[in-house]
């Protein structure tokens, strides 16, 4: 049952397990909505994420010989890392079912606390499949990601820490996936707060739980395809559909790009690596996705950072292009000695740095004797690119931006 | 004077001004070292380091007269925010010198603050003399970013929040440039625990400080080079040098490259966005510059963490290649229609991820009827790329790495 009492018992068997992860305000957010926003860095959990919570608190409430019997999960991701070091400190053993094209660094994580790791299944679903049977067979404990009141109450216990340190909060912002981590936080939150507002974030690439809301029906996803893989949920539980109704006050959805965005600001202004699932929340303040902000008091559990650091390197690729602080451009030069250092010279004097550059006179699309030349630059912001821009007109050059 | 009385007096100014950065222990770290690892989350900071603190010390020591005049300092980084953030909350004029070829975003930074910005000089030393001529002709006063003792006691008092979290502290590692953040350190720590040792860590592309320390003279550096660039400090001045010989047991170095994967560890394994400046003292454990550390217990200040997020994507990029994750081949084949399949056939098998490839046949050292296949790969570790090399020869293909 999630209640709260159940929701302080797990917090008593979390004490000086895991990390009670700091609170901090967001001034540039906060002043841009003209409210008080703070962020629970759940990113700073061990792990990486705030699913070990709700995993060592599940696996705790096993009695001794369930433990003895071993634990099993299905999951490429937060959860296998949650429920893999709770086995570890239990010394109790735990089988984690992977999709076989889960990458090498999140199966290494997992092995690193001592979980058995078996890979297969083409994709979630089959990989949890896989585990029931798994289970079953064996006579061992799963450990669902979500749908289990004692994982739920495990959760619910961030919604504690931070009424410790601010207990006067109108709203709290929370990503959904499966629907666990919000049920616990409305739990706990509504219990000492009662007129709290409780808001739930889903990627608009996998949102079968917020129709499932505005039906009021559960609803299935064909499929999901979202950055935020962290919530990337294709099907809704009936059980934990029935939470959210009863809990939440409102469900909105950001994009990807929206999630890549607010990424990158908590990046650049808060210094903390936050994968997309972490992320939603803050995207969707920053996108205006949730109104009537004004002067209230706001937080967002940032629920994980473990976010694969390609991702992440193209992330910042593609945030330095949108916030013109990178430029890719074309220009079309004439194929002859001294072409191409009129063009640099030219970027030499407008200060815009060349970090890339390719020259090709084979191409197709070009007359004879010209000459393309790709290049990245780069740049300070709008203005200076308005002045290349400018500049490279007014000399003459052929020009198109990528 | 630089003592704990100061430092004290400059922590309960500092109450409710800046952030208590939290701090926590590093599993994986202390693992490897056989010793307790804590790490303190100053990059956390409001501002994003460490230097907050120090400049609103020395505002808040200053006359109201003097404030009413204005302060000055010459910064193209943190001390500038430092400056600019403790100047607002004094309502106090702050006239920042940065030198010419400081990025767009770090002058918006500072002026977000509302402080004026003079960009002046090739370099940082032309813009600190241009400051201190400004500070004298327009009677305003120098806020220097080292050698000053305010800004010193200010710094010390992250020792203090250190050890209010824990005492039984065997060695504190900081890192060194001018050496205002080591001075401050060392003094509280030694009144609080007189045999704790402090050692310092320079960038080797930047240590004057390590030279004059074990030549017990100040000696300068002709030029300063290193990604570490809240450190490259070129001269040496002579006080500060009296207090780091009093105060420091040991300097060591670490090289670029070092610092490069301890910013990319703190990303991914502590979801810490770390500049290299602060992290020189995981750089120095990671790569064993300092020895018999078995079974202490360890800090690390993470002093800051402002680092242009373009060099973040070169950190994460390189990073990804050397712990092979990424693999850059040119494959030469013979230039007819399939050739190039074949090739993309054998990566589907070998389960290597195509992230970027680029086809040339008119380079001149080709052979006629040759053509270069550029690819980078996304692999899964060193095993992965020993089997796709085993497998390429196997095949028949010509290809180098990059």
């Amino acid at each position: 049952m999630i209640n709260i009492d159940n929701i302080n018992k797990a917090k008593k068997r979390l004490n000086g397990i895991i990390r009670p992860t700091p609170m901090a305000f967001a001034p540039i957010l906060s002043k841009n909505l003209n409210a008080n926003i703070y962020l629970k860095k759940e990113n700073l959990q061990l792990t990486g994420s705030f699913k070990l919570r709700g995993a060592y608190n599940k696996i705790a409430t096993l009695s001794e010989d369930e433990r003895s019997k071993g634990v099993v999960a299905a999951s490429a991701g937060n959860h296998a890392q949650g429920v893999a070091y709770s086995a570890q400190h239990f010394n109790c053993d735990a089988t984690i079912i992977m999709p076989e094209a889960t990458p090498l660094t999140k199966v290494s994580g997992v092995a690193s606390y001592d979980a058995e790791v078996i890979l297969h299944g083409a994709n979630y679903d089959e990989a949890y499949r896989y585990a029931l049977n798994y289970t079953e067979k064996y006579n061992k404990s799963f450990v669902h990601p979500f749908a289990d009141d004692d994982v739920i109450n495990g959760q619910g216990t961030i919604a504690l820490e931070i009424f410790e340190e601010i207990d006067d909060i109108d709203i709290i912002v929370v990503p959904i996936g499966g629907g666990g981590l919000i049920s616990g936080i409305a739990t706990a939150a509504k219990h000492l707060k009662p007129n709290i507002k409780i808001i739930g974030v889903v990627a608009s690439g996998a949102k079968a739980m917020k129709n499932s809301f505005e039906l009021k029906t559960p609803i299935d996803s064909v499929s999901v395809r979202t950055i935020a893989d962290g919530i990337a949920v294709r099907d809704t539980t009936p059980k934990m559909l029935d939470y959210v109704l009863d809990l939440v006050d409102e469900i909105v959805e950001v994009e990807d790009k929206e999630i890549a965005s607010a990424i990158l600001f908590l990046l650049e202004q808060h210094k903390l690596v936050v994968e997309g699932a972490g992320a939603v929340g803050t995207a969707a303040l920053m996108h205006n996705k949730i109104s009537n902000l004004d002067g209230k008091t706001i937080v967002l559990p940032l629920s994980g950072g473990n976010i694969d650091v390609t991702m992440l390197a193209q992330i910042i690729e593609k945030g330095l292009v949108k916030s013109a602080r990178k430029m890719n451009l074309i220009v079309t030069l004439i194929d002859k000695p001294g072409s191409l250092k009129n063009l640099t010279n030219t970027f030499e004097n407008l200060n815009a740095n060349i970090v890339q550059i390719d020259y090709d006179r084979n191409s197709l699309s070009l007359d004879f004797g010209d000459a393309n030349v790709t290049i990245s630059l780069e740049t300070k912001g709008f203005e200076h690119q308005t002045s290349i821009r400018n500049e490279l007109k007014n000399s003459g050059f052929r020009f198109k931006e990528l």
